[in-house]
């Protein structure tokens, strides 16, 4: 067998999940490279190439998509830019993996699909959850019939303190744009074939209530009927000191599948205190294997031209169409319906 | 120390969960005595007293109430002669524990509260979770400051179907009136001092489909907000096959706590299909210890003429409203507020 | 159906486990009666006997067993006392309920058989984990063969300090006579119908070092080979600081059952310091259900005269023969046979 | 920076763990190339070779070693070639991870590690439960003084059937060379200073009660006294249906810390039967972290010349210690000292 070929990357974005990402590729992936990193921000490119030993380091988009023999970028800079950066790169030719929200609007959504499509390169949505060794069991479950019919579906995010919590840095709807996306999408993929109809939030100010008189909120609750009949809440908070807390749990009608467990290891003290277990503390010690099982994925399709299995942009528009709809019933104080 | 005097108890209503208290009394309980039963079903009274070996049985409640040296009243009838029942007994001037709900309409609700207060005899309302040792463990945390202020709170309700999935056996609205009663007296007394302002609900019949038409409901979900900023999800649903499944959840600013574990023991078997446990099937399986406790509570204070700490009408007053802030909720499909 | 004639139940031994079952008797079952208490030690029984409002107390075994009308004793003197207060007992005719162990010596342990056998009176050891309801789920989980032919087998005990650890008030054998003494028994009940032929102990004085000289022992790991070819360990320790920690593991051809957890509820705190549960401290705590229950089922078996399915006599001696074995087995250090 | 110059291995085995191990290098390591394997029997090199895409294969040992550029060895052959190999890379200047165990012969492991010491080539023996991640937390809670001083461990290995129990395919003391030698080693890593002084063992054949005829052992126990005072209990098992079974307990004079779960994830399924998790099945699935980390430390040890932190050959020796005073404890049935 001939040695399998490297799929060559490019990063566009060097912040905290860029960086990320880039040492995934990088540090834990054979068969890839990665090839070049783009960041606008004066040195940051050029530092993070210089510690993951990448020759190549930009501070414009279009400089990196011009670099010779790159098969794919990986999208992470901060969230307003996605859709330009995601239709720029698709007009490249590239393949292309992009942080999640895809878009913060129908509209872009709309926009970077087309420019995939037309452009015929494959889009995977970061929804990193979905490669989770915990809920890809549980989907599995689901689709071997092992619950029956989905009736109460539950998916949460809680971050821990220091990511989320200044609201002087972060644009006010990030809890839905940012984080409960990645909720909303598991709500999607745990209850298949099923059509979101009715959403309805409760939001607030409350790591930071200083903050609420601008419109800053860390504190979520959404309930989302389904056109199944089946009723899902996510819920978020920006200050989990006990550490990232993902969880989901999927109640049918023959049984209930839940997933997420924030211990550390199977490592457990017992002292005069009792017993305990240390946690995980942030999204990419919990959740490594499954970034880069999302990556290895990618790549893998990106190789081998095999079709995608990752969440497309598609994917991406239906989980920010709940988003949308939960900042509307927010600002309306009543339940919004879906088309 | 001179022997302790058993307080005489009285039972009204001899159906499943009146004769689940009947055997408390008459068998798990020292220091209490059954001394009569009355349930106007002829013969089911006379029934459950020749069952556990007491002498007076009787068809109607004002006989019962006449019984020589009755102290106390246990009040197990349908939930609509629920007030009725409890006026009446108060009036006899006996101690009352009544089941939930104490009435089905806050002007009832007020008209108990205010019986029980004119005639100067105890109330306790059958809130038994607050005596699982569990929940009872997560109360005095937060009351210890563990977990900082409440800001996300769960409760849940999922109890197996052969208790509750047959619309033409109970009211339209007993998940509200009867099951979820029990998660909003949680979510009030997990979140000490605060008020609820607003009531959200989404319900389904998604147990029998065919009951929909009806109006019958199986399944839902309810948000509450709360005057400190905390938001609350109760969620039921009446046909749990791997049996009751009752579950608290308080996150706060510095920390969580977590109550409630379907698994019947500390048995776990390992075999070639995997590992597992067996779980509670009924109620007063699981919670036998719970139910016991809170007579044993009741039972002290009447015979002692101690304070109650136990719930009190005014409590099932609380938990009503939000009850029918959710009926008005589903009708109205929109947030209602609690005054 | 006529009520229940209780039992009447003499208290021989006013000490902490003594004192533990009266309260059970008076405190936590109904058809049991606590009439009479004695106990050697000045006052000792007269104020348990205020305590617990019970109207006889003395200080000879021989008044309380001429106490009108007693139906059965519980034997809770130091274990030295047992054989004789037990052999009085049955020549009294009374019904016995006999603290672990049941005697020192294979002989006593003969003695007592004989006298509970010649006297026609039922004889029922203190191995309360029978009665704990995960141990006992175990025993029915490997009876309904579940987990195959039993091939590796554990019990370990393992005490808080407290209790313990005092070399000069505790005789110097006690770990095996009446700590191991119920893991003994448990991996006999938990092997059934096997016959153990070897057994082979290591012992230090790790606790409390200093009184090593004394022959003092407060830790041991002891293994038994049965005739079946199942190797079992058991294994003490008297200063375990998070708590009174019972556990049992039965491996098999066809799978394991596990039994035991520290954790006092379900209640999961998670902080800053991470995942945590409060621990049971003292045996009385954990297995209270198991204490009540294992006195219930004699209080049954001696009012209906049915036959005792609680550990005998006999089950009691073949317990003590390996602990007899075990101090051979330390002195000589070597493994020692079971005849 | 400069790129990472990536360390050439050579692997010498390719039956079912050299074949893991070379994939582990191949798919999961970046920064090492498998660039040749040896294995004696027809065709098994040259087809793992294929497979994973690596462009040398040989039948003889010294062919691989005189391959140009190679930094190192991984030594994957049955057991009792492992010494010679051995030796021979060490003269080739090679630096060698060799599976456990690194001898048969305490003879055999002098010479190892001279060799090794002589040619001044790192030595990292494949202890690779070492780097699981619950049991490096629990090593790492050992040293941070968490549970006082050990006095009582615990580590079992209990292994799926299908791998060990052909009596005519594996040597007869494999469970102690081989299984056992991995909670030798455990026992040793997780009491820190202490050296064992006293070894006793029982051992049947009850899984392939046929073969015990021929001396084959598929269940073992072993008890270990350390000069420190603690003891110790190795567990061994040939058939474990539910699946690859690896826990370690110590217990201190301040707490104790247990490592490991059967659980495959924390998946949790709940339905008509209870509760129930699926469970790892090999060993390469459980561990496949550890055995990838274990590579990647003894890489970056013979890149950069760093200190190795792995188990050494004076750790393999250790253990081997113990098997042998195992197998002797058997012949002679009684327990054995380790000088």
């Amino acid at each position: 067998m001939p040695k399998i070929k490297p799929v060559n990357i490019g990063l566009i974005g060097a912040g905290r999940i860029g960086s990320f990402h880039g040492e995934t590729v990088a540090r834990r992936l054979v068969d890839a490279e990665l090839v070049s990193i783009a960041d606008p921000a004066p040195g940051a490119a050029a530092k993070l190439a210089d510690k993951l030993g990448v020759d190549a380091s930009y501070t414009d988009v279009a400089e990196l998509l011009s670099h010779p023999g790159l098969d794919a970028v990986i999208i992470a800079t901060p969230a307003r830019f996605h859709t330009n950066v995601l239709v720029q790169a698709a007009e490249a030719g590239k393949a292309i993996f992009c942080e999640k929200p895809m878009a913060l609007t129908l509209e872009d959504a709309d926009r970077a699909i087309d420019a995939a499509r037309s452009a015929g390169v494959p889009l995977q949505i970061g929804f990193n959850r979905r490669w989770d060794q915990a809920f890809a069991e549980g989907r599995a479950a689901i689709d071997d019939g092992k619950i029956g019919a989905p009736q109460l579906i539950r998916s949460l995010t809680r971050d821990p303190g220091p990511f989320g919590a200044d609201p002087d840095k972060i644009p006010l709807w990030t809890i839905f744009y940012e984080t409960l996306i990645h909720d909303f999408d598991m709500l999607l993929w745990l209850n298949p074939g099923a059509k979101p109809v009715e959403v309805f939030a409760m939001a607030e100010a409350l790591v930071r209530p200083d903050a609420r008189e601008k419109g800053f909120i860390d504190t979520a609750v959404v309930n989302i009927r389904f056109d199944n009949g089946s009723i899902a809440v996510a819920e978020a908070n920006f200050c989990a000191l006990y550490g990232y807390d993902i969880r989901g749990e999927v109640f049918g009608s023959d049984g209930m599948v839940t997933m997420g467990d924030v211990r550390r290891s199977s490592m457990t003290l017992f002292d005069k205190d009792g017993v305990s277990n240390d946690t995980w503390r942030r999204d990419t010690d919990h959740f490594v294997h499954g970034y880069t099982a999302q990556l290895a994925s990618f790549f893998n399709a990106v190789r081998d031209g095999e079709l995608m299995d990752g969440p497309t942009g598609s994917d991406a528009r239906n989980a920010l169409a709940i988003a949308l709809a939960c900042i509307e019933s927010i600002s309306r104080r009543r339940p919004v319906a879906i088309l």
